[in-house]
C-alpha cells in the first residue's frame, strides 16, 4: 500500500531531519532538493527511501554535518576537491558549481571528489549545467555490487553517469543510468512481487546466470549493461570502470571493491585505498563550440526527428532520454509523491529520533 | 581462407594508395599508421579491409586528400575544428593534437570534429593522450545502422567510444568499444558461417527480435547494447545519442539519420542539417586532478585488484579493458597480419587503379 504526501510536505519533513543532523541551513536546503528531485523524477530508490540510511551513516560517525568541502590540487579547467566526509547531496552539488564557474572562465570544467558519500541522483547535479547553456556531466562510484565479465566476485558499484544537454523549445536530453542492465530498486520490486528476474540482470553466487530476483542476497551479484560476454557485458564492464577510476582513482577516494558502502551496518573494507565515495563532475559550455542559439536549434532538430523515429508498435512512441522522468516531475509535482508503507514505517522511526512527524 | 603479410608490407602498400589518392607525405604516413593500427589490434572491420572503401569516397569526390584542419571556434579548453573533408584517419589524430595542446595550457582539451569522414578506430586517438600522461577521449557518429529502442528506424551509428587511462608498471586501462550489443564485424563472421546471431544483436525489418545474421540487409538494424528495453537498450541508445551530439551536433556535422554513409555508392541523405561526419576528441592531464605518480601507482593496483578478481570459471581470468587487443598487437606484430581473400582480392583490384602490386 502507499500513501500519497505533498512535495511541501516531505520537504519540511526531510529538511527538518538534515538539521536535526547538524547541516548549516544552506546546506540542509541543497541535501533537502537533491534528495526529494529523485522522488520527483520517479527514481524512488534514491530519494526519501534513503533519509534514515544517511541518519544512520551520520550516527556510525561516517557523515560530517558541517563539512567544509575544499579545492586540493587545480588548474583552470580540472581540480580535486575533498568532500570532508561531508553529505554527497551537499558535496557534489557544491564540487559541480566549482566546475560551472571553470566552465565560465576557460570553456569546461571538470571535478573530481573523493571524501564524499552517497550523492542522490546524479542528475540533479548534471543538470545544473543547463541553465547556464552547458553540458552537465555527473558520475559517482559506489559499493560494490556487480561483477566484471567473466567474475564471481563483486568489484564494482552500479556507478552511474548522467549527461545533460540543452535545447531550445523542446524540453533537454537528460541520460541518467546505472552502468548495469538493471538498477537494484527495479530487482526490489520483483523481490516485493515474488516475481523472476530476466536472465541478463543478476548472477549467483557461483557466478552462473539465474532468474532469482533474490540473487544479491545470498551471495550473486548484479551484471553489468548487457549481461554476459556474448551480449556485450565488457562494455558495461568497461563503463563502470571509468566511472570508478575518474571519481575515486583520480581524486583519491577509494575505488573498486574498496568503495565505502552506504548501509552503516556494513563494515568499512580493510586497507582502504582512498578517501570515502568519489565523484566526477563536468561542465561543457555550449558556445566554447557554437553560439549556443545555433546548438538549441540542431538540439531541437534532433529531438524532433527522434521522436518521430518509426516506431515498432504503434502504441509506444520512440523516446528521448529525459522523458519519463520528466514526465514523473510534473505528475509528482502537481499530486504529491507516493511512499509505500515500509518507507512510510522507516520514516516514523527515524522521527523517534529527530523529534519530526512524517 | 587467409594469407598473412608483414606490418611493413602492408604498409608500404598503404602508404602508397594515400600517396596517389593525392594526400601529402606526412598525412599519406599518418593515414596508414591510423588505419593499420586497426589491423594490428585485431579490429578487421576497421583497418586495410576499408582502403578500398576510402578510395572510393575519394573517386566520389567526398574526401579531400589535401584538407586543411582549422580551428573555427575556440575557448582555452575548447575548439570546433572543420576538417575540410578530409580523410577522418588524418583530421582526427590532428584534432586530438590540439585537444592535448589545450590540456597541456589548462588542464583539459575538448575539441569537436565536422566536415570529417570516418576515422579509423577510436582507440588510436585516445591513445594518443597516453605518452603526455593524459587521459584521452574519442567519439565519432557514423551512418545510421542502430534503432533506438522502441523504434525499427535507423536513427544512430554504431557510434563508438574510447576511453585510454595511463598506468604505471601495469599496461594502460584502453576501453575501446561500439555503443551496440555487437559490432558489425561480428555479424559478418556469422554470415560468412552461416550461423545465427544471438537475440539480442539484431532486429528485422518490422522491429521484431531475430536471430537471423542476415537481418540487416533484409531492412533490419543493429540494437544498441543492452539489446531489448528489458535489458537495458534505453542505455546504450542514450550513450550513442550522446557520441552523436558531441560529435555532430556540438560541431555541425551532420547527425542521426544524416550521417553519410561509408559505402560511396549509397546516395547521400537529402536535407543535411550539417557538415560530413563529426568526431569528438579530448585529453584531460592526471596532473590536473593528482601528482601522475600517485595516480599510477593506484592504477596499477586499480588492474592488479581487477586482473585477480575471483573467476566465474577458474580457466577464463578476469580481464582489464585494453588486455585483448593487447596481446593481438603484440602477436600480430611479430607474427605478421592474416588477411581474408575477400580483402586481398579486394586490394588487388584496388592496386589496378593504383599501379601498386599488394
Amino acid at each position: 500500500m502507499e500513501t500519497v504526501f505533498s512535495y511541501e510536505h516531505l520537504h519540511q519533513y526531510t529538511l527538518g531531519t538534515f538539521l536535526a543532523m547538524g547541516c548549516p541551513q544552506d546546506d540542509a536546503l541543497l541535501a533537502t532538493e537533491v534528495l526529494l528531485r529523485a522522488d520527483l523524477r520517479g527514481i524512488d530508490s534514491h530519494g526519501i527511501a534513503r533519509l534514515s540510511g544517511y541518519w544512520r551513516l551520520f550516527e556510525a560517525g561516517r557523515i560530517n554535518p558541517s563539512a567544509h568541502v575544499r579545492v586540493v590540487h587545480e588548474t583552470p579547467s580540472t581540480a580535486t576537491v575533498d568532500g570532508d566526509r561531508g553529505l554527497g547531496l551537499v558535496v557534489a552539488p557544491k564540487a559541480m558549481r566549482i566546475a560551472i564557474s571553470k566552465a565560465e572562465m576557460v570553456g569546461s570544467g571538470w571535478v573530481s571528489v573523493r571524501n564524499s558519500n552517497h550523492f542522490g541522483i546524479a542528475g540533479y547535479h548534471a543538470m545544473m549545467a543547463l541553465e547556464k547553456d552547458m553540458i552537465g556531466w555527473a558520475m559517482t562510484n559506489a559499493s560494490a555490487l556487480v561483477t566484471p565479465t567473466f567474475s564471481k566476485e563483486k568489484m564494482l558499484g552500479t556507478n552511474p553517469i548522467c549527461v545533460a544537454i540543452p535545447a531550445g523549445a523542446e524540453a533537454p536530453f537528460v541520460a541518467d543510468f546505472a552502468t548495469t542492465t538493471a538498477a537494484n530498486g527495479k530487482l526490489e520490486i520483483l523481490q516485493r512481487k515474488n516475481a523472476e528476474a530476466p536472465l541478463g540482470w543478476v548472477q549467483d553466487a557461483a557466478g552462473q546466470p539465474t532468474t532469482d530476483a533474490n540473487a544479491l542476497k545470498k551471495g550473486g551479484a548484479l551484471l553489468p549493461l548487457g549481461g554476459d560476454r556474448e551480449h556485450g557485458s565488457h562494455k558495461g564492464y568497461a563503463l563502470g570502470s571509468i566511472v570508478d577510476i575518474f571519481s575515486a582513482v583520480l581524486s583519491g577516494a577509494s575505488y573498486g571493491p574498496w568503495a565505502p558502502p552506504f548501509p552503516a551496518y556494513v563494515p568499512m573494507p580493510e586497507n582502504m585505498p582512498g578517501d570515502g565515495l568519489g565523484h566526477f563532475l563536468g561542465a561543457m559550455r555550449i558556445d566554447g563550440f557554437r553560439p549556443a542559439s545555433e546548438f538549441k536549434e540542431h538540439m531541437d532538430n534532433w529531438i524532433r526527428r527522434f521522436h518521430a523515429a518509426q516506431p515498432a508498435d504503434p502504441t509506444q512512441p520512440v523516446l528521448v532520454p529525459g522523458d519519463p522522468e520528466r514526465e514523473m516531475e510534473a505528475l509528482r509535482s502537481r499530486e504529491g509523491i507516493p511512499l509505500v508503507d515500509a518507507v512510510v514505517a522507516d520514516l516514523q522511526a527515524l522521527g523517534e529520533k529527530t523529534g519530526l512527524r512524517l
